[in-house]
């Protein structure tokens, strides 16, 4: 008998016999999971999470280290757990040797910093006998006459505190000013601090920032709790669809992490989260309306519409978030159900909108985003390009953590591989895959159709189960081959045709072709490590001359970051999700056609 | 031996042996308890809850009536109860008979409905493919066409329901617009509710009011169930700062009471709670600060400073109300630490701030406002009156409920009785008590300083227990005199002394006497039951025609009833907090030559 486990988020498979701990399991499936006991469950490292089968009964280590309550949860110690039937299991990121690769840093244009908020240092008159006005009336007309500003207001939370802090600190404190309401007063020594986070399908990345020199103090990521209830947008709609109690609970889990990682920051940065007194949250438009806990049902179904498009202003307390009382979070904008607030945060942070000519930026990820600045006239469009770029669909796909494979290259004799952290291989990642599909088109592998071409010698196996090796079973970190089959060439031939067409719709939109772009603006995670050439021999992106594609790193996070500590770029964000044009290419009358098309490899003479 | 049973909030105590049930003690004492099935325990209304002291276990019938919840916070049946040492037990309003009368009513002004909101009846334009702008989008834009206002919002709450009611509403829906900001969208057939609160330190009174026509759908009434944590505001306020959880439950208590009576007063107009979309909650500061869990230590000391003082806008969830997911509550202003909201309501309510020549108006209660309207000029002055004419402090005092002497007269030979509900007295309310304090004075039973004069023939007892019986042991409602003691004249004395001397101070400081006073209005519940010729021969009002006094009942209400229906009454009570001036007593140089002068009774030849 042989049982199946499944560990999650990383999405690695592993057959093993009854009886095997998830520790030796993991180890099968080349993960590395973190243990520093040699497998006594006393050091509590490999934490992980039962999240659906069988397995043997907990351990009196177990109960020690990780309480009964985690242990009702599910949580467990993989090194004591005994696999009872087919599981699947969640291995948190820090119970992970190798984490996952993360995206954080990014080309950061200059921009200066124009807070949001107005410092206004005010020496409050203290009441007496003969002067009976309120606290906050006497605050205010400090503010008031100090700054020029009228019309002040202030929310419950901050009437809550701001007497408190007054009185402490002898009436001379600096009210924070948003407009014309103040959302936080501090002693006058402290420096107020920001977070832009931008919330991935997969993964988190928060930067804490002194939002008087825009200086970034302190940055990292996580994974998104979400995926424990769904690894793509669909299947998380489908389930906080299913009562308001879970659409609650999708939203708390991020709310979460960001406290979690909010916390770890500030440790970092040795600051308190009550510190913080904005914060800026882009992402896609699905992530957004589960962050916020709007309703999501329009965004599973024609014409997908979001329920916000426009820019926002929430206050942090109303969704937990765990720093200062007044504090608000700011969204960008949503230009459509699938062009969220983090494609307007890439076009601020690459600078789209400020190019000249024919510049086209894109966000490849589950769902590709494509903005194309043709002389200032900035129009989106959107790609179903799957999760195959994530290691989904792909019989030994992973994400890119240590041992995946992510380089491929045809050597002219050999496919020569190289693995994240230069570990033993263990599956591939998204740019590996793409490397590989290249490799074997220029090893003529494959034909222009994507088809094994019969009686290639590094073909193995019978159709339709042919695969090409690409790193033999001894020298695996699980001792089994690691493979690329015809049905993943397939799979990538799908993502990267829905990506070419939609580049095509919005060249043929302008009147353009390829030919005329002077540039293309390549972010994100993916886009950061995919090879411009392979993408280029497989017909993802079109064939230019090298120099016009630039790889940008994480501009929905550089995005989030200016319009955290600029209201200049922030007003610019606001705009944009109203001057950026949508094209829905569903609505495109040949779309089947010319996806079809995109979906061939170019000739290789092309390339 | 024999125990005390002390029956709250009425302030009853009586003397039982052991073993008497509680419905047996309430008899004694007066108290008229609900009771349906004969005192078997199965009628289930003379639920009590004990506060104090040990009494018998619950019964299987308390077990089955009650729950075992409800037991274990001190719930029981009265009739199934016995008392087993000294015990407080706490009276709910629905337990009880004859319930506390209460001020509902007032004279009400007629103002012109202008409404806080703004209806704008739209049509939506649907989604589709070519048309990708968000729900919120198209609905502010349609909006803004019909309404001709710009720069529109809306909060998380809003977004979170708006788009679902569009789609059932096939797009035709109100939007509710409160100056730039949309809180509520309903179908259009829906005619939108607001509440009026008036918070008091002892009870809570409630309109529910529609808005579009500014007619009273419904009112009730309740107790504050803040009594429970003490009778007084100070003691509210100490039992507060003693920790942030006990300040969270003090306001709790309350918001529950008001999500009771909204319950209540709702089901009687057969509406639902979600149609209301604006509140308006009038009480003095501390109650204002209790509720809204603002910081209340500053309260408990000199200076004795509001931390809020202008007029405020509080969104209802954030208070945890029930009621529309957008709806603000407004806070009329506070003037100072004891001249709260409830104030300005009943200047407002009252129309004390448009009246001509000399016009003082005053709220009688624990602690008394003033109010004088010289000529436009308005100032106000706070009183330490005391919980006399609350009943508290006097020997046989209790609360305005059934078997209250509430009218005492001096015949020329005998002291006269009426009492609530014409039931057997039980004792003496605040009216019966100041009625009774100057018919003795008229019998000659006290002299001008208020002592007993030896040798008058109504006088029982010894000095320094002298007293006067108002209803002998035979005719009372539990066998035993009700009295008025010496030291009652002397509590009495205390409290309008303190009036008095708010009244002088606020003349004198306009350079006038009270001669020259045109119009005396006199709010509120004991205002409205207060015999103004006794209160002129105790010189608690000054001695002027009777035509000058108007006796206007609940103007708090009222004024917070006209707050919620225009506008334009809002905005002068916005503008009263920054017009009314606060004098302060304690700061008089001679405050305590004028406040000794004010305890004497006048001269009666001046009566």
């Amino acid at each position: 008998m042989i049982y199946e486990v499944d560990f999650e988020p990383i999405g690695r498979r592993v057959a093993v016999k009854p009886g095997t701990d998830l520790v030796e399991a993991a180890r099968q499936a080349g993960v590395a999971l973190s243990s520093d006991c040699g497998g006594r469950g006393t050091c509590g490292r490999c934490r992980v999470r039962l999240m659906a089968g069988n397995v043997s009964a907990p351990t009196k280590n177990e109960l020690r280290k990780l309480g009964e309550r985690s242990l009702r949860e599910g949580w467990r110690l993989a090194c004591q757990t005994q696999v009872e039937s087919d599981v699947k299991v969640h291995l948190p990121l820090e119970s992970m040797r190798g984490a996952q690769r993360l995206q954080l840093g990014g080309i950061e244009p200059q921009v200066p910093v124009e807070p949001i908020h107005q410092a206004v240092v005010v020496h409050v008159k203290p009441p007496d006998l003969f002067d009976a006005r309120s606290d906050m009336t006497r605050l205010l007309h400090a503010v008031q006459e100090e700054a020029g500003v009228d019309h002040l207001g202030f929310d419950l939370a901050l009437g809550r505190c701001a007497a408190e802090t007054m009185r402490q600190d002898d009436w001379r404190v600096v009210a924070w000013l948003r407009d014309h309401e103040v959302t936080a007063v501090t002693p006058v020594d402290v420096v107020p601090l920001g977070v832009a986070v931008d919330l991935g399908t997969t993964k988190i990345a928060m930067y804490l920032v002194n939002l008087i020199s825009g200086e970034t103090l302190a940055s990292g990521g996580a994974m998104n709790p979400q995926i424990s209830y769904g690894e793509d947008l669909m299947s998380r709609i489908a389930y906080s669809m299913e009562d308001p109690a879970r659409a609650a609970e999708l939203s708390l889990v991020v709310v979460q992490a960001f406290n979690r990682l909010i916390a770890e920051l500030c440790a970092k940065a040795k600051r308190s989260p009550r510190d913080i007194i904005e914060m800026v949250v882009v992402g896609n438009t699905a992530m957004h309306h589960l962050f916020l806990n709007l309703p999501v049902e329009q965004l599973g179904r024609a014409p997908y519409v979001a329920v916000v498009g426009e820019s926002w202003d929430v206050k942090a307390r109303e969704l937990g978030l765990g720093i200062a009382p007044g504090a608000y979070v700011h969204l960008l904008p949503n230009i459509a159900g699938f062009v969220g607030a983090d494609h307007v945060a890439m076009i601020l942070g690459a600078e789209i909108h400020k190019a000249k000519g024919n510049v086209m930026g894109l966000d490849i990820g589950t769902n590709t985003e494509i903005v194309f600045n043709h002389n200032g006239q900035m129009t989106s469009c959107s790609c179903a390009s799957g999760p195959a770029f994530e290691g989904a669909h792909i019989r030994d796909g992973m994400r890119a953590t240590t041992g995946a494979i992510e380089r491929v290259i045809w050597t002219g004799s050999e496919l020569a591989i190289t693995t994240i952290d230069d570990a033993p291989p263990v599956g591939i990642c998204g740019s590996g895959i793409l490397d590989a599909v290249a490799a074997l088109y220029r090893a003529g592998v494959i034909n222009q159709a994507g088809r094994f071409q019969a009686g290639h010698p590094l073909i193995r196996g019978e159709r339709p189960n042919q695969y090409v090796v690409l790193a033999p079973a001894e020298r695996t970190g699980h001792g089994r081959d690691v493979v690329i089959t015809q049905r993943d060439v397939g799979e990538i031939q799908l993502a990267k045709g829905a990506i070419r067409t939609g580049i095509e719709f919005l060249l043929r939109h302008a009147g353009l072709t390829y030919h005329d772009l002077d540039q293309v603006i390549i972010a994100g995670a993916f886009g950061t490590f995919v090879d411009v050439e392979s993408a280029i021999t497989i017909g993802l992106l079109p064939s230019l001359p090298p120099e016009r594609y630039v790889q940008v790193g994480n501009a929905a996070g550089v995005g989030a970051k200016l319009a955290l500590i600029s209201r200049r770029q922030r007003a610019i964000a606001a705009d944009l999700g109203h001057q950026v044009g949508y094209l829905e290419l569903m609505a495109q009358p040949d779309f089947t056609t010319v996806f079809a098309e995109a979906m061939l490899l170019p000739e290789l003479e092309q390339v």
